[in-house]
C-alpha cells in the first residue's frame, strides 16, 4: 500500500467501516485490541487470530462490560465473511475525495478528541465533506440542536434564533440534517455565519456523505457542504437505516458540549440524542414550550425528569458550555425594582403613606404600627431615596414619579 | 374574660393580631415566650415583662436567627403603644362571628398543623370565614395554584384545567384571590367541585375577611366564602398592603404540599411564594411556556434554577403531592414502538428487508452485515412478531401492516 497518499490506518479504518456496522462491539473491541490493520486482516479472514491478540479482544470486551462467549469472534468473523467481497477502501477513499472530503481516523490529528469519551463505541472513523474543511472545534465550542421532524412554526422560530445567536457567540451548531428543528437549526447557523467564523455548522449524517438524504433538504445539505461539513460514520453510498439514525445520535451528543432539544413528542428520536448527551455528562437542555403542545411533551419529560435544564435563549445555552469558555453573558435584565434593599419598618411606612392627601406622622405610626421616632427616622430615609415628601400642610405623602 | 365563648388565647391572639403586623418578629417570640395571654399584657404596657420571660425571650429571638440590642423589647413596646387604644377584641370576634367565621389560633384542633413548620413566623392566627365551615385538610391534600395577575388566555386555560383536575381528585385547591391566575384557580376549584368534596378551594387574602379586595373578583370570594374557605392572618377591616400581600404568600406555601406557579414575570409576586414554598421544604412545580411569552419567564427560571419541577397538567401535581397519598395515576400513554425489545441484529434485518419487492437471504446478509444463519434465525423471530414475511418467489419482505 506504499506509493497512497492515505496511511495503512486509513485504508484499514474505510475498509472495516463498510465491513462493520456502526456500534459492532465485536469489531470494534478487536480493533482495540490488534490495531486497524491486523483487525481488518483478522475479521476479513486473511489472517487468524493469535492467541495474545484474541486476550487482549477479550478483555476488551470484558472491562467494557460485556459478556460474551469465548467463540464470539469466530460467529463475528462468520458473520462479517458476507461482506468481504464488496470491499473497496481506495474507491471508498477516491470518492469521499472527489467531494472534497477526507476520512478523519482517531490516530490522525484532527480528530475531534471529544470523541474517545464514547469509550468502545468511539466511530471507527469519520468521513467528513466541505468546500472549506476546517477542522471540528473542541466540543467547549460546539452546540448541538436537535428536535422533531415534525415541529410547529414555534418550535422553527426558537431554532433559528438559538442557532443564529449560538453563532453569532462563535459556536459551531451540529445537527442531523433531518426536516423540521434539524434543518431549522443548519439555516439558522448558515444565515447568521459571518466570513470570519471557521464552521458555523455541521450535519453528522446517518448515511454516506455522498448523499442527500432526506431528498428534500438537498439543498440545505450542499450548502452545509459549502459552508460548513457534512459527516458520518459510515461509507460513501451508505443508505440511512433505522438503526444508523439511532446510532448516529450518539455522535451528535458526543461532539457538543451541550445537546439542546428544542422540540420533541413524548416518544422521539430527539430523546436518544439527548440521553445520550447524559450519558456521557454532557449538558442537556430543553426548550420549554405550550403544555398543550405534543411537539414540547418531550422536552418537558426531559426537565421534569432532571435530565435537562431549561433554557429559553442562546444566553442561557452558552451558560451551559462550561465556566470557562462561556462568555460573560450580559446579566438579564433585573434590576432592583423600587423598593428592594428597604427594611421591613420603611416598608410599612411606604405602604401607610397616601398617594394624593397627606397624613400627620401620628397617623402614619398608628397605620404603619411604628413607634413616632420610627416613623420619624423612616420618613427621612424614605425622603433621601426619593419616595416621600413633605406636603404643603406639614404632611408627608408618597413621592410622584 | 369569662362567660365568653371566646377562650382567653382566642381574645388574646386576637388582640395582638391587631397589636402586631404579621411576622413582627418581637411579638411573635414575645408569644412563644410568655405566651398569648400574658404576651398581650406586656405588649400594651398593662405589665413589666419579667426577667425570666425576658430571657426566654431573648433565647427565641437568638434560636431563630435574629440579632438584636436587649432593649429591642422596650423600643417595640414604644412602637406597638400607637395602636393600642384601638384593640377591641371581642368586636373582632363578634364581626367575624356575624360573617359566619371564627379565629383559628395554634392551640385548637383545627389548627393546621403544617403552619407549625414556619416556626417564629407561625401566624399569630388565622381569621376564617365560610358558610359551610371545613377543617382545613392536612397539607398532602392542599395544592396551591398561583401566578401573575397579569395572566394570558394560555395561563388560564392552564390554571383552570390544573385546578379542576386536582379538585377531582380530591384536593383543596389554595390560592391568593387576585386576579388573572389566582381567580382562574379558584373558579376552576369551585366549576369542579363536586358536593361530597368537604373543601374545594380557600383564598388567603391580604386583608381582612370580611374585605372584598380586589374589588372585581367580589363575586368570586363571595363564592369562595359560600363553598369554601377565606382566611387571613389580619383582623377584619384591614387593608390589604403590599408588606401583608408578601407576607400572606407564606400562608400559602405551608398550607400546601405542592406549590404550583402556572404564570409569573421574571420578577413576580408568585415566586415568593414559590421561594417561601421551597424554603419550607415543599415541592414547588412550575407550568411551562412559549419562551417568547414574558408572562411564563418566571417559570422558566424557577426550571432553569432547580427550584421548581415541571409539570404539565394536574396528573403531574397530584404525583408531586407525596408518594404516600398521591393516587396511582394512570401512566401516561407510552405504548411500546414497534421495534421495542428487537436485538440489535433483529433491527439491521428489518431495515435490510423491502417493503415492497423481495430479497434474498444472501442479500439480506450481505446488506445488514450478518452472517446466513445470523438471518434465518432472525427472520424466524421476526416471522414470528409479525414484522417479516416470505413472498411467492421464495423470498422475504416486511410484512404490511
Amino acid at each position: 500500500m506504499t506509493g497512497s497518499v492515505w496511511s495503512d490506518e486509513q485504508i484499514a479504518r474505510a475498509a472495516l467501516a463498510r465491513l462493520l456496522e456502526p456500534l459492532d462491539n465485536v469489531g470494534l473491541a478487536l480493533v482495540a485490541a490488534a490495531g486497524p490493520v491486523e483487525a481488518l486482516q483478522i475479521a476479513t479472514g486473511a489472517t487468524t487470530c493469535g492467541p495474545q491478540v484474541h486476550r487482549a479482544f477479550l478483555e476488551v470486551l470484558d472491562a467494557s462490560g460485556h459478556r460474551v462467549r469465548t467463540d464470539v469472534l469466530i460467529q463475528a468473523i462468520a458473520r462479517w465473511q458476507t461482506r468481504v467481497g464488496a470491499l473497496a477502501p481506495l474507491r471508498d477513499l477516491e470518492t469521499v475525495r472527489r467531494f472534497g472530503g477526507t476520512l478523519l481516523i482517531p490516530e490522525s490529528d484532527w480528530w475531534p478528541k471529544a470523541l474517545a469519551d464514547l469509550q468502545l463505541e468511539e466511530p471507527m472513523c469519520l468521513w467528513v465533506r466541505g468546500d472549506n474543511p476546517a477542522p471540528i472545534p473542541s466540543q467547549e465550542r460546539v452546540v448541538a440542536v436537535v428536535g422533531s421532524r415534525d415541529s410547529t412554526s414555534y418550535g422553527l422560530e426558537v431554532t433559528g434564533d438559538l442557532a443564529a445567536g449560538l453563532v453569532a457567540r462563535g459556536y459551531t451548531v451540529v445537527s442531523g440534517g433531518a426536516y423540521g428543528i434539524d434543518a431549522r437549526a443548519h439555516r439558522g447557523a448558515l444565515k447568521a455565519a459571518r466570513e470570519d467564523h471557521p464552521l458555523p455548522t455541521l450535519s453528522v449524517l446517518a448515511c454516506g456523505i455522498d448523499r442527500y438524504y432526506p431528498a428534500g433538504n438537498e439543498d440545505l445539505l450542499r450548502e452545509v457542504a459549502r459552508e460548513g461539513l457534512l459527516v458520518s460514520e459510515v461509507p460513501p453510498g451508505s443508505s440511512p437505516t433505522r438503526y444508523r439514525f439511532l446510532q448516529r445520535n450518539r455522535i451528535i451528543a458526543a461532539l457538543s458540549s451541550v445537546t439542546v432539544v428544542v422540540e420533541a413528542r413524548w416518544r422521539s428520536g430527539a430523546l436518544s440524542t439527548a440521553h445520550h448527551a447524559a450519558g456521557l455528562g454532557r449538558s442537556v437542555g430543553a426548550v420549554p414550550g405550550s403544555v398543550h403542545s405534543v411537539n414540547s411533551a418531550g422536552c418537558h419529560r426531559l426537565l421534569r425528569e432532571g435530565s435537562a435544564i431549561c433554557v429559553t435563549d442562546a444566553a442561557e445555552v452558552a451558560e451551559l458550555t462550561g465556566p470557562l469558555l462561556a462568555e460573560l453573558e450580559e446579566k438579564r435584565e433585573d434590576k432592583p425594582a423600587l423598593h428592594d434593599g428597604l427594611v421591613v419598618e420603611d416598608l410599612l411606612l411606604l405602604d401607610a403613606l397616601p398617594v394624593r392627601s397627606s397624613s400627620t406622622v401620628d397617623k402614619l405610626a398608628t397605620v404603619a404600627g411604628l413607634s413616632v421616632p420610627g416613623v420619624l427616622a423612616g420618613l427621612g430615609r424614605l425622603e433621601t431615596d426619593g419616595l416621600a415628601q413633605r406636603t404643603d400642610d406639614g404632611g408627608w405623602r408618597k413621592r410622584s414619579r
